[in-house]
């Protein structure tokens, strides 16, 4: 046992301790599996910093954790002109090498969005209780914007579903469009307006943790709730009721589809379910051969040119099918006019903005993501936040509502062979066609196929796989993701979704006020201390009760730590009663997965070592991280642990203290 | 480098890792020291446990932390029932060894503190917009049932300043005492029923973490706040205002005094701040030799007869100066007939009832383990809930308000020598004789000199010390205790807790969600791999970059560390690069702090390991706990980080993996 006991004080001058951290030193890693020496290594304190350099550190660290000037770092001033157009318009970075043979794929994906994304805008429309032509719209001028600004290749920009049921719900609780459509109008452009600058703030300020807080358990919930209240929506024009309820929450929706029984007609139904059946036939068909997937992608447009076909055919037996009628021809008309910034429905639209625009954000960022990853390029997250954001602000301006990426429409543009947004730019080129000349052809075209067209593409939301894996991985996961589902469908949507973040943030401060802590032993032969619980091999140290807190020590913890720690050392010695073992004389606290310590935790550390020293036993921290060290030190605490109560590992804990006790 | 490469795969079948967990193996302390032998340790699962085992163990860890029910094992019914009686009363403790000595002690600390008792309790009362007489009631019936029922030998029952201030705006609010008296005194013996159902369902559901939210730094700026609109309450007393602001805010309050200047009367300026100035003379000198206590105990009732005396005896003189006036003897009526559980004002009832409750079970708890620390015994917080619980409730009937240990007499309770709550029995049994017989005493008592009872009392609450304390330590929670004491000051005192409480979880939230990642470097000579910012002798490992993440990996932060994890890749590379060393191979993922993993953590640590393949780099990981290792198992990730990602220490993986290359 030759211990080397020139046991190194704690280092009151720190800064002695560690200067030229930057400097690059290595060894070879041949040097490493050597005999451990046995000496007892000082526990240092971080490097010194003020106030304000930590304060700059922690928000540099907060906002911009993937340092996104790097590529500036030396590069000459033209250099950093160029880069700098490259980072706000990111346009700029592919347009120099774009190409014949790029171009070729992005017209053909961009007309096979085009082809699902003129159905779905007039679909999506309806869903926010807006004129079909606002879909449209909202298909033409914001993927413009996103072909300049933004940096996913895969995202296919348009009017979503969850954004659209959003809106629809939250603004028809305060004005029904049918009694008001101009209002209805004003404010479903101011919240677009809103939420175009909320979300460009968000990415301005770097806020891109905001929608880290919709955990994927929440989101998956979140969606399946929102695709059955879409799907129940659509019951309306698939059984071809008049008198439908305006509420969304599943109770009253069924009841007034049994309620107007009376209003059900055979014709709107025979033709309906005929389409949805032909729809999901091709959506499972592209799901199950993924190089199929223009049938999934045609289908939807050529559904709605057959079904008008049909309608125009037989106007005398399908009289009672209701059709979307007249539609204007012509572009955009600006609306910046109709946007309202004072009177009784701002706090309203203000709202609405805020949540379809966190929302939409979520879509979008996630779905930009996905694809990103499958082809291994970054997406900048506040980047992308800007350009949602910028692109709904110009939409607001120009009759668009609030509009992100699709995660449907991507899926097909990343299967079509996308290869950059120019295939965006040629879906708004097929857009705009529709727009100038074919607008009339929609006449006859029946609601009903509109509703089949919704069902198909949110059936896909609900991703039951997803919650059954939740349930195997992570209970709590899963009951958040219950909790939105359900939320959605019995409350309502903004609130489902407040509660699933409740839920994911209450999870989270449990494990917080309920931390894990677990007896150590060595596993003989080596310096590993592990839990004797999960390592049988882990053998207890007789003399020593070695103890590994599992979080960070604060102040909703404190008393239960205080409580546990003791109720340890209580039942150790108990066992080593009833064992006839040699006495407990030392607890060590192993401090490694403690990440950080607030007042209260320190107070507890202070009252669990005076409650040990009246039972005559002494209590020492093995390796406290450096801002937990920092705070033992600034609270003084230290002076009361003395020289040896602090250890860099509990191997030398163990090796010091056992060895102090010999002679 | 005589690695033994037998690498033990990934035990599917980790049953039989480890079966017998609770054996008592322990090793000598002399075998920790040797060589660390080279061979490469798999890392196992913990124990195998059902869903229900898992749930059980939760709960149990949650609720019964102390294991409340350990003294109860392994005895006769005989022990059982008494351990039961003692447990449920613990009067049974301590009354059979009772004796002479113990009694003369507790006889005068009683009498101490009741010479503090009834002047405190008149003025409290007075607080709570309430007729004097209630706070001798409350000093009277409470401190008899916590005799029986408390475990605390040094807490001081009865009325006191926050909980009565807080009443008295909550309720002020709804209803005036001038204008409806028995609709006020209703609502108070309501809310006081509440506050004593909540505190003792909170005891007896075991749910005592809720109080654990609200932290030391909270509490230190929201007593502060409350001591200084309690002072400003006074300036009507002491300035002898008539027609004062209803309102508590420090603003309106102060606008209310200027606007009045009219009112102010000499005589009582001159009496209130004479006696001010001698109660915190005597508050000062006990304060700084605590054998002097009885000087600041009984100026109170000291000042109360030498200015009631002063008021007989210049009666002319002092006509301005108001008094309190008639009070009625006898003992406490009962009030049940009072208690209100219907009508309009239920509502208020029960939110002033869960606040004053919260409130007053903080200070309760708070006051009886500081005094229990300083002797060295045991205050069971959940027993104490039910036992203060008890006393309200019981209190609500018998025509007394919220009620709790007190902070200020508990002191001179302690100080005075009291040893069991006999000393609360004795307070009462003083009161019992003043509400008997001592009443019309007190028809001269001028008001102006309550007023400075409560200033002396409250200005303790002002622990500037312990604000600068935590700026120094902790800038977080000193952000939190200021935002408790502006809110505190400047909104109202419900919502200042609010926000104080939710300053306290952001922060939690915001060490989550941007948690600390460092690069570890290897100390030569050692096994040990430590912050190479912090510890200047450990070095970098050649073809290694070892990151720790200190932080359970949640969905707040999946984005952040996926980001982070890159950049530091990004970053090692462009280092190596500038240096011209070895070229990166591997990336080590110390685990050792990530205490719990969720679903969105483990698809980042998926996507981190693609996206590092891509550029062909390894990504293994070493040490996850048992709780992350179980989740990586089930969600089947480990599969695809095959039988050579995962170590047990990061010493092992760089051995192992650097030897691999060897060949």
């Amino acid at each position: 046992m030759g211990i080397n006991s020139n046991r190194v004080e704690h280092c009151s001058d720190h800064h002695a301790c560690h200067d030229e951290h930057e400097t690059a030193v290595t060894i070879s890693s041949t040097d490493v599996n050597v005999m451990p020496s046995l000496e007892v290594h000082r526990v240092c304190l971080p490097p010194h910093k003020t106030t304000l350099e930590k304060l700059v550190h922690k928000l540099s660290e907060a906002f911009f954790p993937d340092d996104p000037l790097h590529k500036f770092k030396n590069q000459t001033w033209f250099n950093k002109l160029v880069l700098g157009l490259q980072f706000f318009f990111p346009i700029f970075q592919w347009a120099p090498n774009y190409n014949f043979r790029l171009l070729r794929s992005d017209f053909i994906s961009g007309l096979t969005i085009a082809s699902l994304a003129i159905p779905q805008g007039i679909s999506y429309a309806k869903l926010a209780n807006l004129p079909p032509i606002i879909g449209l719209y909202s298909s033409f001028v914001p993927p413009l914007i996103y072909s300049v600004l933004g940096s996913s290749r895969h995202l296919a920009v348009g009017p979503v579903s969850i954004a659209s049921l959003v809106m629809g719900t939250m603004l028809n609780e305060a004005v029904s469009y049918t009694d008001e459509p101009t209002l209805y109008l004003q404010l479903a452009f101011t919240a677009t307006f809103f939420a175009g600058i909320f979300q460009a703030s968000l990415g301005l300020l770097r806020l891109g943790l905001i929608i880290d807080f919709l955990s994927k358990a929440t989101l998956v919930g979140f969606m399946a709730g929102a695709a059955v209240i879409v799907s129940l929506q659509q019951l309306k024009g698939l059984l071809g009721i008049v008198h439908f309820t305006s509420k969304m929450q599943i109770v009253p929706v069924l009841a007034s589809v049994v309620q107007h029984k009376h209003e059900w007609s055979w014709q709107t139904i025979v033709l309906g379910v005929s389409f949805l059946i032909l729809l999901l036939t091709t959506r499972n068909i592209s799901l199950r051969k993924p190089k199929l997937f223009w049938i999934s992608a045609a289908c939807p447009l050529a559904s709605v040119i057959l079904s008008t076909i049909l309608v125009v055919l037989f106007k005398s037996k399908l009289g009672g099918v209701q059709t979307i009628g007249h539609l204007t021809k012509g572009l955009n008309p600006p609306s910046s006019n109709m946007l309202q910034f004072r009177g009784p429905f701002l706090a309203i639209a203000i709202k609405t903005g805020i949540v379809t625009g966190i929302l939409s954000l979520t879509e979008g960022i996630a779905v930009g993501r996905t694809f990103a990853a499958l082809k291994n390029y970054q997406v900048d997250g506040n980047k992308e936040m800007m350009a949602i954001g910028f692109m709904n602000m110009a939409g607001s301006c120009s009759s668009c509502y609030v509009t992100t990426g699709s995660f449907s429409r991507s899926a097909v543009n990343y299967n079509a062979g996308a290869q950059t947004v120019v295939s965006n730019v040629i879906m708004a080129a097929a857009v705009l066609v529709t727009l100038l000349f074919l607008m009339p052809l929609f006449y006859y075209t029946p609601s009903v196929i509109l509703g089949a067209i919704i069902i198909t593409a949110v059936i896909g939301l609900i991703d039951y796989q997803a919650a059954y894996k939740l349930w195997k991985v992570d209970k709590l996961d899963f009951l958040a993701c219950l909790c939105s589902f359900l939320g959605v469908l019995f409350i309502s949507v903004p609130l489902g979704l407040a509660i699933a973040v409740g839920v994911s943030v209450f999870k989270i401060l449990l494990h917080v006020t309920r931390p894990n802590t677990t007896v150590l032993g060595n596993i003989p032969g080596t310096q590993i201390y592990q839990n004797i619980n999960r390592y049988r091999e882990a053998l207890r140290v007789p003399s020593f009760l070695i103890l590994a807190v599992e979080a960070p020590f604060y102040f909703v913890n404190a008393t239960y730590l205080q409580e546990r720690i003791l109720r340890w050392v209580r039942e150790e010695e108990e066992r080593i009663q009833a064992n006839n073992e040699s006495t407990l004389k030392c607890i060590i606290l192993d401090m490694t997965a403690v990440t950080a310590i607030d007042t209260s935790g320190i107070d507890t550390i202070c009252e669990v070592r005076k409650a040990l020293e009246n039972r005559s036993l002494k209590l020492v921290l093995a390796n406290p991280v450096g801002s937990v060290m920092e705070k033992l030190h600034q609270s003084n605490i230290l002076d009361s642990f003395g020289l040896d109560g602090l250890y860099l590992t509990v191997g030398e804990a163990v090796a010091d203290i056992s060895s102090s006790w010999k002679p």
